[in-house]
């Protein structure tokens, strides 16, 4: 199953998107994609709906973040073997973990706004986790028993804030719009393995990233539970899982977004995003 | 005007603290002391009632985290000269960000939890800013008029994680119960300075800390406005302004939280905390 939010920023409504690629409305069924509609319970009563009696949205409203409500959106770096070369990092022995602040997050197609001053706005695309069960100290066998499902993850990264500004990630990960999140959350059923997704990424056209979450230093299972070791998770926490080669800061010279640009993103079973660059 | 949550973990109720000390319910006038209720206007309403009209609240309740639903809960590292000497690190020419995972605040009374294995539990006394209006890119000038009021807060830091194992400093910050915010929301009002206001912190009745806000190298509304221009502060976010000397990283050798000892610590015109450390 495919949920999604539709409509304007704040207003997003719930959706579904129908196996003809129709958007379904379920105002009438839930309130929200997000909190404890996004338990196991609740998503069955969602799926055993026939979509064909739901109402059909007209037209092509906004995509909204999939996942409504996020109380934590959690980053793993440098969790690609290949990716943490072209950065010249060393493969990190255990999970790197940084913040996004949750105000960053948007719509799978809204503008992504380049920081005043910045010049060194980079792209990565992500197999995103939505937790859908609440997760404290859990282990890696059952760790996948309390993801709601997937979704695709544009981690925008300003490399100056993020790495030449002081001793954390976290400046330069959570400027507005640098957390694109959709199109829809694709419930774990949809997603028999999520270690075998093939993921890329775009601008302009041209093909920047190729990745498969096979290479991925930890995989999903083990993220999820050594997080909940640090933390509690809870329902709606999203989890970007780290990229593959091809980010901006990798190319010699690095190369990164300008005003005007286009990326397209996308993740196997997933879905894609565009979003348009502007200058904030 | 103090303003405060009671109750059980999770449902906590709105109150105030009356001049005499005791604790006014006000859950037929506010859902929570959060989100627009933080806005001049609200506040402005609720301080225009007369406390004794107010339903006393029996006994002495449990004091829960003083703002609900915080969406974001930002810390300042390196923020007093003398305790970035004591670290031994260098004065930060311009502030240092890190998240504390919203899931580790806590009320102001209840348990520190040290996390299974942890022998490096340390304490942080610090000035907490509680956000009452939608800030985006505001000057230094008008950054106050955004400060809903002010609380006490325990950035309890796990200095293994937060400086041995990775990166970035989020890993260390933001275990369940490292956030105790309270005992109540101060609004600003009540602190005409917020650049000289004591802080303190003991344990088991031995002082560690003490300083004054004087000697911060930010000023709040310096941090206020520079967080402003990386993402938007929101209605209920916390920041953590950074703690004095005398944490037990900087001691010589350093001395770390033990199961079973008592934290104490306060702020001038904020109130205390008290919290008993247990092994989680």
């Amino acid at each position: 199953m495919k949920l999604l939010r539709y409509g304007p920023k704040g207003q997003e409504k719930p959706g579904l998107l129908d196996n003809d690629g129709k958007i379904r409305d379920l105002s009438a069924v839930i309130t929200d994609v997000a909190g404890a509609v996004l338990s196991d319970e609740l998503l069955a009563q969602v799926q055993a709906l026939d979509p064909a009696g739901l109402p059909v949205v007209p037209g092509e409203p906004r995509l909204g973040p999939c996942v409504g409500s996020v109380g934590k959106f959690i980053g793993i770096g440098l969790n690609y073997a290949d990716h943490a070369a072209e950065t010249g990092a060393a493969i990190p022995k255990e999970p790197v973990v940084f913040n996004k602040w949750v105000t960053c997050i948007s719509g799978c197609n809204d503008e992504i706004q380049i920081p005043p001053g910045s010049t060194k706005t980079d792209w990565e695309v992500e197999l995103g986790v939505v937790i859908g069960q609440t997760a404290k100290r859990v282990s890696e066998a059952e760790a996948l028993d309390y993801v709601a499902g997937y979704c695709v993850v544009n981690d925008v990264s300003e490399r100056e804030y993020q790495i030449e500004r002081g001793p954390t990630w976290d400046k330069g990960k959570g400027f507005d719009s640098f957390g694109p999140i959709g199109p829809w959350l694709v419930t774990k059923d949809e997603v028999p393995d999520p270690q075998n997704l093939q993921l890329w990424l775009e601008i302009d056209g041209v093909r920047r990233q190729s990745g498969t979450t096979k290479t991925m230093v930890f995989s999903v299972a083990t993220l999820v539970s050594y997080l909940s070791r640090i933390m509690t998770l809870n329902r709606g926490d999203v989890i970007a899982t780290g990229t593959p080669p091809g980010v901006g800061m990798g190319m010699k010279p690095p190369v990164y977004l300008r005003p005007g640009q286009v990326v397209r993103l996308g993740v196997e079973r997933l879905g894609e995003q565009r979003q348009v660059t502007v200058q904030a």
